[in-house]
């Protein structure tokens, strides 16, 4: 066990950034309003030894990069109203995740793998939605398994009609697993393709071709290769015409974060994860803005990427980003706060008064998104409100993510307990990826509660306050504060942490589903049970004798 | 592999069948308006050996009496407007799933155990959201796991207040699985408990007693032991006087079904279920009226349970149970009808015209449950259209829940081919548990086909029709027929079980989620992976040394 932890914690750790320069898998290019992302997937770069990504198959690495590009895009590239999604190889698209990457992963790297895929698919659709930054996957070529489904997450699909190419998606029949990364959700949910049909389509391991894949819905275009490229033009003209993105405006660098790793956790400026490996917790603290932010657009843009709001967005996400992948064990998060609320509240007023403006609107769509990869994180989350903490507007987010939520009081000292404060930013902009609102989530639907938290905004709460409008959980007083949350601690670490995983994507979204939630809770915990299944991964399972000539031997039991 | 299916087969054969003279379990009385179902389990009688019933704990031997009582209340007592449901102990009322009953089970009788149990509890509420019959939990003493989650189906929970009784869902705790039987969902979708009350109750081994369960909205009432009886027909008397059921009609007896088990199959006389399980497919064909049918109340109330489609509706569910339950490496079912197509759309004009009669809207009931139960099969379905078929109205919904439908074309001789119709009944008398009807859902939304298809109520429909209106898959001539249909069934019988399972539970239920379709389906994936996780049911599981003394070891990894 120890040996793994050091491992990880040193040479093989993962890493999330990177950018245009060093791309290996990817080319971006920009013209006008349209950018073309076309993979191009170098076969020895895989992220890991042992397998090598043929035939524009992916591995995380491929992703990692997938998802820099589309970050430069909304930021960087600010006048790019359509993104191109095609390959840069003749005659096939993508053929999908990598077998023998998956055959040779653990059950928990596969699942983290399909995860972090999906948000970067999900991430597309809501810049679609939220942004006006529009898709088009220009299929090229054979398109399969994953390959389709990163076309799925795209707004359109415009597909080659060369009487050879078909899209497919062959992993009940090939892999013995499921299209498990959007694939069955989005044919039934976004394309209304009829189930029955998905059924023989799930089940058909070459595919459809064009004709019969456009009756089916299961692409909008197709075009004969001779006509491809300009019906890619018309396309993408087309959805760049229906979006709202900025014509002229000059665009924001995304230069690398600072970021120390060591033996103690993960280190940039305003965030910080701690990681107490024996104790198997990690505390991620963010600290508000240091010092007075700018109110104007003018002063946003010259801050830029150094723009609180931007640079504490970014840094969660790749500590978030870290802490799944590198520590795995690590299942306990405290989350914590350190700042000013007011200062932290004229962030969020200065948020919402320049909302309509490019750059706000890409830093929210990043904060959102942030927010919602911490919602779907399969640790558990504790919000720790101690003193000097600033849970207040975008940051009461982070409280409102928590499993529970836990508050001091002071008694005697009421002036030097915490406060939290709700802004205008808690009751709409940042939606979970169920559309609602986390304190509208929090309440399972119920309206009045959320009407009682409006009528505070701005207000300092103190633990009583929030208790009773319930946006914490638990306020012990300061005798009791260091024992309650130690205890709380230590036995929720004691618990399954399987039991913990499949609790939390239950107890966090209630009531109201969406085409994500189904993605994430539905569509990923068959997947898991799958992946975990010796019909799967069994020394004779499906994955794991794929390529080798071997059939796989099934357990026919029907469970 | 032959041994399994030989034992299965013949003396370990599980049946549903039972009557309240042979209750062991469950303590039955009506009185008045007013049934109570006192729950006393017998620790010795076990549905397999191995294990002791301790503490009001269940098996499924406990649920098929509940599921017996409930459908004997509906149709042979129609004046009972509320059920109580309690325990017949002093300070128990339910410890919930025998613990050890689970440690020895395999993971295919765990799932299914658990989706009976589910699928009688959702039919619980189906009877009080349809029906009018309430439910009425008098929580009588602690209750803990299945045993809260068995209340939480009940319309309202009264508990008593002695200062020592809980509720409790200690399954993740002290087992390390999931409140799975609806427990996650129910709190929060149901009753609204905040999810970060939630997630500390679901956290809490010893759970909470009467005052903060009632505070925390877990409990809707509560009274001290003097007060409970009193309490408990205030309460049950408030919920009848709210019913719809009739006050002075005659029950209709539940005869037992005759059924003839054989090594071929599961023989009734409207339904009949061939195994071939060299090939792992069954044949369920399904019979219309043999007879001409009474149309009016009297003549229905007079063929009583003789009336064809409650008949029908009795033997289809037994079916279904005992292929579930007995005939676990059957993956594929064909499901045929044979029949007269007139015949059984006369009988929806009847069920149509006498819907508010309460043995009508009964019978209406056990078809509405039993095609959702149809619906969460995990098994592979086939609609097979042939000559000598009838798929009209009510029959038309068994291709309609069907994965696929293959109907066959007879170009040469148009008159003898097999044609479908719909009735009124096909456009919302048996919604899906996520509250839309078959052809809502096959349409993912879209309004217009489901139009059309309303356009042609009560025509015949030959392959040619229903494919253009998209109410079957595929349409072979008799010349390809026995190919196609052999081939697609020797395909689906060669994929991966599990994949299919994942695949099927994720196409069937499209787009809108309810309740109950997160229970199923995200709710039970999510316990499906855990159950089979080492974590759970490895050596040193939580769930295998239970009891045992030893403490559980976990692998921390968090996936």
């Amino acid at each position: 066990m120890q040996a793994t932890l050091t491992k990880t914690a040193a040479a093989e750790r993962i890493s999330f950034g990177t950018d245009p320069d060093r791309y290996v898998h990817w080319r971006m290019s920009v013209d006008g309003a349209v950018a073309t992302l076309a993979m191009n997937v170098n076969e020895d770069k895989g992220l890991k030894p042992g397998y090598k990504l043929k035939l524009n198959s992916y591995d995380l690495g491929v992703d990692i990069e997938l998802y820099d590009a589309l970050n430069r895009i909304r930021f960087e590239h600010p006048q790019v109203r359509c993104v191109v999604l095609t390959s840069a190889r003749e005659r096939m698209f993508c053929s999908g995740a990598n077998i023998y990457m998956l055959g040779q992963s653990s059950h928990g790297w596969k699942v983290n793998f399909c995860k972090f895929t999906n948000e970067t698919r999900n991430g597309m659709e809501d810049s679609s939605r939220h942004d006006g930054l529009k898709f088009l996957a220009a299929v090229n070529g054979t398109c399969a398994g994953g390959g389709y489904e990163v076309a799925l997450a795209c707004d359109e699909i415009l597909m080659i009609d060369d009487r050879s190419s078909t899209v497919s998606l062959p992993e009940v029949p090939l892999l013995g697993v499921l299209p498990g990364t959007g694939g069955l959700t989005r044919i039934t949910d976004k394309r209304k393709v009829r189930r029955d049909l998905a059924d023989f389509f799930c089940t058909t391991s070459e595919g459809v071709r064009a004709d019969r894949a456009k009756d089916w819905g299961l692409v909008d275009h197709s075009a004969k290769p001779q006509a491809f490229a300009q019906a890619v033009q018309e396309h993408a003209a087309r959805l760049a015409s229906a979006s709202e993105r900025p014509a002229d405006a000059r665009g924001v660098a995304l230069t690398p974060l600072k970021c120390g790793y060591d033996e103690h956790g993960y280190h940039y400026e305003f965030v910080d994860a701690a990681v107490d490996r024996a104790a198997r917790t990690a505390t991620l603290t963010v600290s508000g803005p240091a010092e007075a932010q700018p109110d104007s657009i003018e002063g946003i843009l010259k801050a830029g990427v150094a723009w609180w709001p931007l640079q504490m967005a970014r840094e969660l996400d790749d500590a978030i980003l870290m802490l799944r992948t590198n520590e795995t064990e690590v299942g306990t998060w405290q989350l914590k706060t350190r700042g000013d609320i007011d200062a932290v509240l004229a962030v969020d007023a200065v948020l919402a008064r320049h909302r309509a403006h490019w750059f706000v609107r890409a830093t929210l769509g990043m904060l959102r998104r942030t927010l919602a990869r911490l919602d779907v994180t399969s640790r558990t989350l504790f919000a720790i409100i101690d003193q000097g903490s600033c849970f207040a507007g975008t940051l009461a987010e982070l409280a409102l993510s928590a499993d529970r939520g836990y508050m001091l009081q002071l008694p005697d000292a009421p002036e030097k307990a915490p406060h939290m404060a709700l802004s205008e930013l808690n009751f709409g902009t940042y939606p979970m990826v169920n559309r609602l609102t986390r304190l509208a989530t929090r309440y399972c639907g119920r309206e009045e509660p959320v009407e009682e938290a409006r009528q505070v905004i701005g207000e300092k709460l103190d633990a009583h306050d929030a208790a009773r409008l319930g946006i914490v959980t638990f306020t012990p007083d300061d005798l009791d504060w260091d024992e309650e949350v130690r205890i709380a601690l230590e036995e929720r670490s004691s618990l399954s942490p399987d039991a913990l995983t499949g609790m939390e994507a239950n107890l966090r979204f209630t009531g109201a589903e969406t085409m994500e939630t189904r993605i994430f809770a539905r569509l990923s915990a068959w997947q898991n049970w799958i992946f975990n299944r010796p019909n799967a991964v069994g020394e004779q399972g499906a994955l794991k004798v794929f390529g080798s000539g071997t059939k796989a031997k099934f357990n026919w039991e029907r469970i």
